[in-house]
């Protein structure tokens, strides 16, 4: 594939430019901002960034990119950490953080369709006066196009599902520029090929998401949020499984290592909390089924040997939790005043997961690294924090090896290479150990088919 | 394309008899029997029908019939509603019911490995030890690899999810015959495209399904069942409504208009309950949690006219009321002695769900047609029987005419042409007009990736 050819790249930056006046720019500011996402995978610079307003504008780059064989990268937050957004073989960035409208809210069928740029606190801010909220919480304020494109899950998953789950339709530009929709406001369909479930978590690479129509749910009449610690990972690994099987429908249940949890205490002031193993629990529900939910996992957990539930029923309390929880990556770098985070994160089956973090914990301490682990339990899926001076290629190099040996690991139990973070390219080079040959070739063929240019964020998940 | 020259037909033949023997059969009886559906949609008879043990035979007889452009039908037990097993082209037919091993149950992870051939009450009768169960229930004991094929839903829908929520991967045999597996053991993953949910709703026309890993759940601790009538359909329908909006995990919620009531009291015996618009209801939790949902439903509908509640507490007691449900298209089909029943459905969003229901009985009188109403109200999704004389041209003109101003109905309301008996070539005429020609095109360039030769089910879904 022939990219970047100047006079083709002028060509179509002189199209672009007629329709989008000073909203596409080469500034070599915007486009480093743009070529860079949060984590050490080295970035790379778009020859221009584009901010339409539309999807009819999105459409018409698309179209010119196609004419001209130009990579088109789409851009939210750019919160993603595998390298999503680099523009690997150069090309024309669509920042979609200028579509942010809020097309449609439906109270009563409990669904909304938005523009890709809004992001899940500016969409939750949207719908407060309704009684409803969008779920899905990565952590970063991501843009829902970009969490659509991810396929993101977060804290909430455990309950209320990843964005595979709460995707009802989509708008999206494909390779030629054409504008389709998939899905649509009936809430299960068996009418043709999913495409909407194709999309989700196809980071570009087969069209530009412009539009998207969500689940909402009912904010529930109780919430109550608790912490609780464990002699071991395995006994906090425990009181999840049997939760779980105890049809406790828990709505979040974090994971902090000791480490993690001593992160964090510093870092956000949760003063009296014991740096151990720890839960971070969330219940929702009416007032009597939350007291109900609480009294169950309170019995499992002693069975554990969990400490008491420290609680934060109030909003207050219970926001300051949960941003601590969020915070968690930035109170695990300060760790290591001046360190670089590389970040990774694999998912097990939840039988497999004590043993698993406990290899990985092995395996950080051979390594002789700082690295904390974070995890969404309830789902098998936990995130690994290493610590490095990424001036230090040995240090470095520990680190890769350390996460090419988790995801070893984490496939060897029937798991797979990314629970959350998606592939960008950072993880491109472990789909062939997860799926195997003839699966990566059915991707393959679907990429070829859908962008047989190859012009849709090259160099990201397949090939061709 | 040049489907079925009897010389490339007797060569796949001899191939495939040389490793199936008897197991590959020519039989008319055999053949006929596996052309057919349950339905007025007419059959087509394929060449000759195999029964194969395993993958590994699956694998070679659509290797055989890719060499020789033979069609491919896979076929569970036939009891699909769209015509989807109809071997248009001929070609041979699939029989998957002698795989029907259970692979694998984990039941800390709460998921299992099955053959395609197993059905849903082979599966639950073979966890019953395990306090585990597959809560996906379309009516028909209905093969597992069946309704993965046709992305299958049913009562359950509502609080557990569609197949496509609860299929965690697949084994599959491509067009070219090689097995690839999508999908794996973790909740959840961002690892690649998400071919699993591409296969599940795909029947047949991109591979052949032998092996799904599904999720399971734990067989709740209380079950309380119920029936409430109401004045009109909207008040039944406002109910089910507020019920979602309150947040109450209904585990099913079935509506019966009055005319499919009348069926059901005359065939199942349903002495005592109201010939009148009747909602049928299952709670699932805690026996407290049970309590507080069944209480805050029983407000909800008197506040909308309903009756009491008749409760169906005791196991012997709900399996009678719900094997009334799923026998509703017998009971219906008896209300016109000797009369066929064309079957159709649609979903729509549950706020336009009276009104489209409203509409289609007012077509319904004025066709003059006999056409119960049943539906999985909850997510929209509604059935109509209408029973006709299949030799009355006029009458079944009437019909399709009404299956085809329901259709349009629901999709100018935003809803799907099919909410869960799928497409097969019954309703592939009504593709474009849902999807769009783009999305339409996006589905034949992957039909057309991954069975270039278009052996995989022909005339289903989308023509290549």
């Amino acid at each position: 594939m022939n990219f970047m050819e100047q006079s083709g790249l002028d060509a179509a930056f002189d199209a672009i430019g007629s329709i989008l006046g000073d909203r596409l720019t080469t500034s070599l500011a915007v486009r480093e901002q743009h070529g860079k996402d949060q984590t050490y995978h080295p970035g790379a610079v778009p020859d221009a960034v584009a901010f339409p307003h539309t999807t009819d504008e999105v459409s018409a780059i698309v179209r010119i990119c196609a004419g001209h064989q130009v990579a088109v990268i789409a851009h939210g937050t750019g919160t993603s950490l595998e390298g999503h957004i680099a523009a690997l073989r150069g090309g024309i960035t669509i920042d979609l953080m200028a579509m942010k409208r809020v097309l449609e809210v439906n109270a009563e069928d409990q669904d909304c369709r938005v523009e890709a740029g809004i992001t899940r606190q500016q969409l939750n801010d949207h719908l407060r006066d309704t009684g409803l909220f969008f779920p899905v919480d990565p952590g970063a304020d991501a843009s829902i196009g970009g969490m659509t494109a991810t396929r993101a899950s977060g804290t909430n998953a455990v309950r209320y599902g990843t964005m595979r789950e709460n995707v009802l339709g989509l708008t999206v530009v494909m390779a030629d520029g054409e504008i389709i929709r998939t899905g649509g406001r009936a809430r299960k369909s068996s009418s043709g090929y999913d495409l909407t479930r194709l999309l989700i978590g196809s980071e570009g690479t087969l069209g530009v998401i412009t539009e998207i129509r969500l689940r909402l749910f009912g904010i529930p009449e109780a919430i109550s949020a608790a912490v609780c610690s464990f002699p071991s990972v395995e006994d906090a690994v425990n009181t999840v499984i049997l939760t779980i099987q105890s049809g406790v429908p828990i709505a979040r249940v974090e994971f902090l290592d000791t480490l993690s949890m001593k992160a964090c205490v510093g870092y956000s002031g949760l003063e009296g909390y014991a740096v151990a193993p720890t839960l971070f629990l969330e219940f929702h529900g009416s007032n009597a089924h939350v007291a109900e939910q609480t009294e169950t996992v309170k019995g499992i957990a002693a069975d554990f040997g969990g400490g008491d539930f420290q609680w934060a029923a109030g909003a207050e309390d219970r926001n300051r939790l949960w941003q601590a929880r969020h915070d968690a990556f930035w109170a695990c770098k300060a760790l290591r005043p001046g360190a670089s985070a590389i970040v990774t994160d694999v998912c097990v089956p939840i039988s497999r997961l004590a043993e698993c973090v406990a290899t990985v914990d092995e395996e950080i301490r051979r390594a002789g690294l700082i690295a904390p682990i974070i995890g969404h339990v309830g789902d098998g899926n936990f995130h690994l924090v290493m610590l490095v001076d990424l001036d230090d290629a040995d240090e470095v190099a520990r680190a890769r090896n350390l996460n090419r040996h988790m995801v070893e690991k984490a496939l060897s139990m029937g798991g797979t290479c990314s629970g959350e973070h998606g592939v960008g390219y950072g993880k491109i080079g472990f789909l062939d150990a997860e799926h195997g040959p003839g699966t990566m070739r059915a991707m393959r063929q679907i990429k070829q088919a859908l962008d047989p240019q190859g012009i849709m964020n090259p160099g990201k998940i397949v090939e061709i």
